[in-house]
């Protein structure tokens, strides 16, 4: 064995990547230090810089090749927060008593560095017939619109593809391996604005209350849930985060009024059917009262599910085989560029538990970075047998 | 006929009113003018100051008379506003083509003046079996803390009493004689404030929703009328006049929020049973939603009744000869003194027309003030007779 075929350590590599200062939209390094891994490796690297955000695209195997399979994450982390609330330097990469602590430690810095171990070793020690893709973005936790999806795009115009695609984002809620994702509730958020007639309110007859008409329209729109869950999803949920009219005077009737809801949506709705449902729903209540209702709606990501099967079979196995721990298929939680990909190839979801991302003292267990290592490496071998 | 017993113009005596800057809580010279005047025509004058307002009470013919007449008015005004949208100065009590210009030209220096002027005529020219009582404060359009109300507590502490009183705020909407009141609704404002439990808004179920319980409570409040009116009163109404969270994130369930209700009631409420039936709703909707709702209740004014009878009937009858118009016994519009008199005698309003009243331009014809001081002049003239 030469020194070109020694493992990557996981670990080593993790907390590289948490020393460059990669604060959306800053590259800091971050991609810089991959790149020079994954070429040394034989990885056709490309840097596909979009928006001044900094992507990079790597390919092991031919263009076009069969089968190819690909790992999406990014590099890049939320702000550190209270810097002077953190134990460690966040961007210290600091290993204390089998603990890495930095921001990135779980999201997902680690992810990256475990699955880009995997990849370099696995082609090295077992080329296998097909390609191994690595599509790693410098922007997930910010507007993301130059991170993956810029990727994709980019890749669907150069003809290069992957058949299968995990994503490495922390999975597990508490015990490494207990959750895998197949698919993710939509989300979408609808500014209600209510302009009706100002007016004292000894004489509510002569006015037209928006906030009236908000509490009606609001009050339908929590009276039922939207569903009980399907197969695969949780219930879909409504909230109402806001409403206000900033009205001063207790005596007066405002003239307007503004109200925000957000929507988590399982595969029984999608943004347009809900946008119909909302549309519906604010007109009736404008028809009744003479309040005018206008709606903005954003839909930030559709549902989407990749049905159990061969793909979320052979994943599951892999973790069963490495953590001794069957993880649940699951579509709960927020959203991730999972959401871009699934209009691509299938696409699962699988990696550490993420109970500290986000928050200050961002850490991880080593032993569930070198875990995590194995299990990606144990998917591609199973994958190309 | 002596120069003493020259008939008093009401209109040279409000437009005197007038150019005194009598704005809540400043005298500014306006009871002066009218303690002069009424202390030249032997009314026994008392200065009732309290609490940095001033107020006026004087009384003609004996303290304890069996019959004695009250009335009842204001020389504090509102504030101009935008001087400069003024096609007059407010405070010059200009007449132009038959119409007096100023702030107080209908609420209410000229009723104050059409009444003095009325009084004093009246018990110079035919001196009553009884008393002619004037309760002028200076504090109706501030927060009336010192003003009606104190001059009827001091009132009842020397033994003067009214049989009957007659307000002189403006009452007709539109036409001269069309209405006068013989009630008012009660008036009440409760702030609910919403302590729920933040979160976000991808999973509402580990959060509790002070905007979903506000908008329960609120949506409840509104969903059935108070009552379809009553004998003598309009149906009472409730306004939603706030709702707010200040919430500056879409994502994010707010862990408070506040709305307020403000109520005009008939004599089918009190603020007692409003209060209870307020509570109520509360905490139903606390108990059902896990969210903390705490209520503040201001009683502004209990609703109040004159029934038509002999006293109503009188002003009615003095109103219809002198104008040609029968007026509506009406109960609507806010409130007024007149809630503080109804505890100690039977109270009507009757006044001109207050189309103008709180706005730039404030004024009204001199034929109304000429044809208002007759009026007043027969009520007392029957009232006696």
């Amino acid at each position: 064995m030469t020194a070109a075929t020694t493992p990557i350590d996981p670990v080593a590599l993790s907390a590289e990547l948490i020393r460059c200062p990669s604060v959306t939209p800053a590259e800091g390094g971050a991609l810089g230090v991959l790149e020079q891994l994954l070429s040394g490796a034989g990885f056709a690297c490309t840097r596909v810089d979009r928006g001044g955000i900094a992507n990079l695209y790597a390919r092991w195997g031919a263009r076009g090749a069969n089968k190819s399979f690909g790992f999406n994450g990014h590099t890049d982390v939320v702000p550190v927060g209270d810097a002077a609330a953190w134990s460690r330097d966040p961007f210290g990469g600091e290993v204390v008593d089998g603990v890495l602590w930095g921001r990135g430690a779980t999201d997902m810095k680690t992810g990256v560095a475990a699955f880009a171990a995997a990849a370099v070793d696995f082609v090295r020690q077992t080329p296998p017939d097909g390609a191994v893709i690595l599509a790693i973005t410098g922007d997930e936790e910010g507007d993301a619109e130059h991170g993956t999806v810029a990727l994709l795009d980019w890749m669907a115009a150069q003809g290069e593809r992957m058949s299968h695609c995990l994503v490495g984002e922390p999975t597990c809620p508490n015990v490494m391996g207990e959750m895998m994702k197949i698919g993710r509730r939509g989300s979408m958020t609808c500014w209600f604005t209510a302009e009706g007639v100002q007016g004292h309110s000894a004489y509510p007859h002569r006015a037209r209350n928006p906030m009236s008409a908000l509490v009606k329209l609001l009050a339908r729109l929590e009276e039922k849930p939207l569903d009980q869950g399907t197969d695969h999803f949780d219930a879909s949920t409504l909230a109402i985060t806001t409403i206000d009219c900033g009205n001063p005077a207790n005596n007066v009737i405002p003239a307007k009024g503004s109200a925000t809801v957000n929507i988590r949506f399982n595969d029984a709705h999608s943004g347009a059917s809900l946008t119909e449902w909302l549309r519906g729903h604010a007109a009736a209540v404008q028809a009744e009262t003479g309040v005018r209702i206008d709606l903005r709606i954003q839909i930030s990501g559709e549902s989407f599910l990749t049905p159990p099967g061969d793909f979320s079979a052979l994943i599951a196995r892999a973790v069963q085989a490495e953590t001794g721990v069957t993880p649940e298929y699951s579509t709960s939680g927020g959203t991730s560029d999972a959401r871009f990909v699934k209009d691509h190839c299938p696409v699962v979801e699988f990696g550490l538990v993420g109970k500290t991302m986000h928050q200050v003292d961002e850490r991880v267990e080593v032993a569930q970075i070198h875990q995590l290592k194995s299990i990606y490496t144990r998917i591609l071998k199973d994958y190309f047998a």
